[in-house]
């Protein structure tokens, strides 16, 4: 088979005018950006209020590998499955991160017959909303460091008097917000900034710091989350970016920093529209984590797409614990629309490795011995997928698991695993899903059954309010959520969760930070647990996305290079073309 | 009179895609990127190739000020001046750096009716051309400290047997490739990076390390000079961004990285499209700075836009010493393409900043009174002007002075200085430029007086060729250049100069980095001083460009905030539009 780059390549794209029309966007609504991607405006919006609201069919998983289950190719796959059955329908799925592209991970334009196109662009700059996002948030880091820096250098009655603006008094050791970059960059993690050389202090006022991954920024999440512009401004203003020295908090806003950003990431607000391998048009916006973020593409992409067509498309990060969740309690609830079907990646050595019975450690290789026939592992394993389908279920949303075939599978496990799930007492439907190899005719038998789930009238119930305490939606997520016994908070967590209530942040969403490799908090353990523990070490308040994530153990948010990285084989060939990208 | 984003929004600014059509472009060869920004396939200049060559109009200037004598506002407006006298005119600058913009500078897109429009999209992020820099720049830093992590952590053999790469041994000490970031932040000039907590390691190696602004990175440079995609790509292969143990050169090609940075700047190769307020053709592309660089808008960009259009107007960085003699001895060398006509901009205020009779330093503000009748200082400050006349026949370039007019300006000593101009042995012209209050109409005599200027035969003069020795080269630019007496190297330049001799870098043009405000090395020495030495404290190799830089002087390559920055001005309004933006 060819390899993602040269499927792509091979591939004849419409116009990106053309998808836009065909879409149902007019001419005033969109701006090419080259020939295969456009910005779209807001103002649709506008005009399409009037129309009915289609459906959204949310791509979620079982606990995946940490290669992942293809969840991206199953979105794109299905999406081309219902235009293969003549149902409008749109795609909305995140912005890939650059950094992982010359990592280890690859692109995430989804693979084989079931992309993105073209996918160099997606994996690359796209239409610079990463990078807008990258410039916004450290030109916040650069204003807090110069405040500090020109109230602390002849003394705040001096800095004053000389600039006719009123002291903030930052805490330099309490300022929580770091600088970001778009790359995996280890040895950014941590650093010291401001550093003078002896006897000098004109470099700044040192303090230690360190660099995010720019996805894991708190504009990606509020980009995610905002509902139109002014929405975008407000956010931008409320993000608490540091502590006084009566440890009262400092906002973008009295940084007076806030305005710029907004006209930073003034273009960020349009979704990019592109378009499948087979001509479906797809609507990439934001990329925010789905651990200490809630790991889903945008309202306002889904808004566009709901208004434009029958069916939408799109996925949220990780198993259904994760970014799930997080599309239902934390996105769905801004937005009022939910999820009206979800889509459960299930693969062969994704149920196997949760069987418990191979020796899995996040970070290391997955052994050989997982991808042939095991049926003993596989009906352990599926204690995992079951417990998916019912999380799914349990919000009141009806679950279609999609089995991602691999070219190495065994086609008699397959059908194993699909007789077991059609054996559920659960309203749950099965197939086969061939996306990769086969494109949109891969997946029909799989675009039928979402049809017919999303026919039925079950209604959606997220599992807290945003008027409840902190404690009691910690407790909803971790307890009823997970299926944990209970919520273990850390004194400094204890301490944090006062300090919020003091200062007003009461009435945010939750966002629990935690591994994807397993529904509890510990990675090793596998398939479905029950009795354990969530414990909270740390909460973090992001004021501006309106969560506040809770770490249950050590998140990477700056991942870094392996010793042999993916940029290795990138290059262009004679012809100016892209070679090497996956 | 309006500011300059009222006039920028007030004005009808052609689509796009006709100033493409109308500037001589085919629809294939160029790539809209919204409504008013284009991409410019380089594919255009194989069919044009065979088309006659226009002549190329440099604008530098006296000694300027520190704020700035208007070079832009002249490039514009006299590309505006020229199509008034229905000639074909593109215009070709450099890209804005975003830093300087939420700093004290502004934007850079020209002011007043002579501007480059959207001005707020030439002053952001236009079309991504300084991220995919500073993307790629960051990549090749992240690629660094990676493999000196990968190698050092279980020793190079471990290394090698788990890779199956060769050790590079890069001392941590000789790392000589900073990272870079398109913002004015003091606090990353000098950081620490790669710092663990106690008792780990797994943040890499820790090293001192620093950030300069985007525009400062070689990669700029590179782009600026490259004359195709594949001259990009062999450039970004020959960058020295380390030594390892030995005191040996490790290159990008060496880090395997240089494919990717040649993917991430791949579009970056094609200048922006985008017009004057009044619809010239105006291609914006790469902006090094003119110190450390070269500091001239590419040479891909002026490629073009002489094979489209008759007259081509661009702009050198500072003065005649600095961005003018660079685009002579380094850009025209590499290009083949020298200017036809050098047009230097004059201000009352930059002659009398010059006199030696106001107590100018730099980075205080002007005194008030240099803005007041002054007769005196302006005969003292004549002086400078006439070095740079000089300095420009020097070359064999013809020369037109442009006298910038400001509002306060007295009318009286605007003739009595066009006056004394007149009264010049050489052959010079002269005009009062108005295109800032008046646009294209404001600078109709200035574009006869280039017309006749372009004209004549002169033959261009580089001041050395490559192939002399380093010593030679840093002589001419010093000596015949500046008119000083010496060049005097420093013990470490001298050991430097040494060790690029051996390690072959000998070829290479040089790129003295001093002081704009003086033409001597000492900026507060005003007019034009004679007898005086070029102390070279430092080379630097940028073996990418193709140059050697020494410093002469500390020449800040990473700008900071003052304490009430621009952006605490800029916002969006009500129907989000950008307010506050000059």
């Amino acid at each position: 088979m060819l390899s993602d780059i040269e499927i792509c390549r091979a591939s004849t794209l419409l116009p990106i005018s053309e998808v836009a029309l065909r879409a149902g966007l007019q001419n005033s609504e969109f701006h090419s950006q080259g020939e295969h991607k456009a910005k779209v405006s807001l103002k649709s919006l506008n005009r399409l209020q009037s129309n009915p609201t289609g459906k959204l069919i949310l791509v979620t998983a079982m606990t995946p590998t940490p290669l992942g289950e293809g969840k991206t190719v199953t979105t794109i796959g299905l999406a081309q499955g219902l235009a293969k059955l003549q149902r409008s329908v749109m795609a909305c799925i995140r912005q890939p991160s650059m950094g992982p592209v010359f990592g280890v991970k690859g692109g995430a334009a989804g693979g084989g017959y079931s992309q993105v196109a073209p996918m160099e662009e997606l994996n690359l700059h796209l239409t610079g909303d990463i990078h807008a996002v990258t410039a916004a948030h450290n030109l916040a880091a650069a204003a807090i460091d110069a405040r500090i820096y020109h109230e602390q250098r002849h003394g705040y009655d001096d800095f004053e008097q000389r600039s006719g603006l009123t002291a903030l008094r930052i805490d330099p050791m309490r300022v929580v917000w770091k600088r970001v970059m778009d790359h995996n960059d280890r040895a950014l993690r941590m650093v010291t900034v401001g550093r003078n050389e002896a006897d000098k202090t004109i470099n700044g006022y040192e303090r230690e710091d360190g660099f995010d991954i720019s996805a894991a920024s708190e504009l990606m999440a509020i980009l995610a989350l905002a509902t139109d512009l002014k929405d975008l401004r407000a956010r931008l203003g409320r993000i608490v970016v540091a502590y006084n020295l009566d440890g009262n908090p400092v906002t973008t806003e009295d940084l007076q920093v806030a305005g710029a950003m907004a006209v930073t990431m003034k273009d960020t607000i349009e979704p990019t529209l592109m378009q499948t391998l087979e001509g479906v048009p797809t609507l990439i916006h934001a990329g925010p984590f789905a651990n200490i973020a809630h790991g889903n593409s945008s309202i306002i992409a889904d808004n566009i797409a709901t208004k434009l067509s029958e069916y939408t498309v799109t996925e949220g990060g990780f198993g259904s614990d994760m970014g799930f969740e997080k599309a239902c309690n934390i996105k769905a609830q801004v937005s009022g629309k939910a999820p009206d079907c979800a889509v459960i990646v299930a693969t062969l050595r994704g149920l196997k490795a949760n069987s418990g019975l191979y020796d899995l450690k996040p970070g290391q290789p997955i052994p050989k011995s997982l991808f042939e026939n095991d049926s003993e592992a596989l009906v352990a394993g599926f204690e995992n997928l079951k417990w998916h389908i019912n999380n799914v279920n349990k919000y009141g949303i009806p679950a279609v698991v999609a089995i991602n075939r691999f070219p190495q599978d065994s086609g008699e496990e397959l059908l194993q695993l699909k007789a077991m799930i059609e054996a559920l007492p659960n309203n749950v439907d099965v197939a086969i899903s061939e996306g990769f190899a086969k494109g949109g005719n891969g997946t029909v038998e799989l675009a039928e059954k979402v049809i017919k789930q999303t026919q039925s009238n079950a209604t959606f119930k997220p599992l807290y309010s945003f008027e409840q305490t902190t404690e009691e939606k910690l407790m909803a997520v971790a307890e009823a959520g997970y299926g944990a016994s209970n919520v273990v908070l850390s004194d400094k967590a204890k301490q944090q969760l006062e300090a919020l209530k003091k200062h007003g942040f009461d009435n945010l969403a939750v966002c629990l930070a935690k591994t994807p490799l397993s529904i509890s908090t510990d990675g090793s353990v596998k398939g479905a647990p029950s009795h354990f523990d969530v414990p909270i070490r740390e909460l973090k308040l992001c004021a501006g996305a309106g969560f506040i994530y809770a770490l249950c153990g050590n998140v990477m948010t700056m991942p870094g290079l392996p010793d042999k990285p993916a940029f290795m084989n990138l290059d262009l060939d004679e012809n100016g073309n892209i070679v090497g990208l996956s």
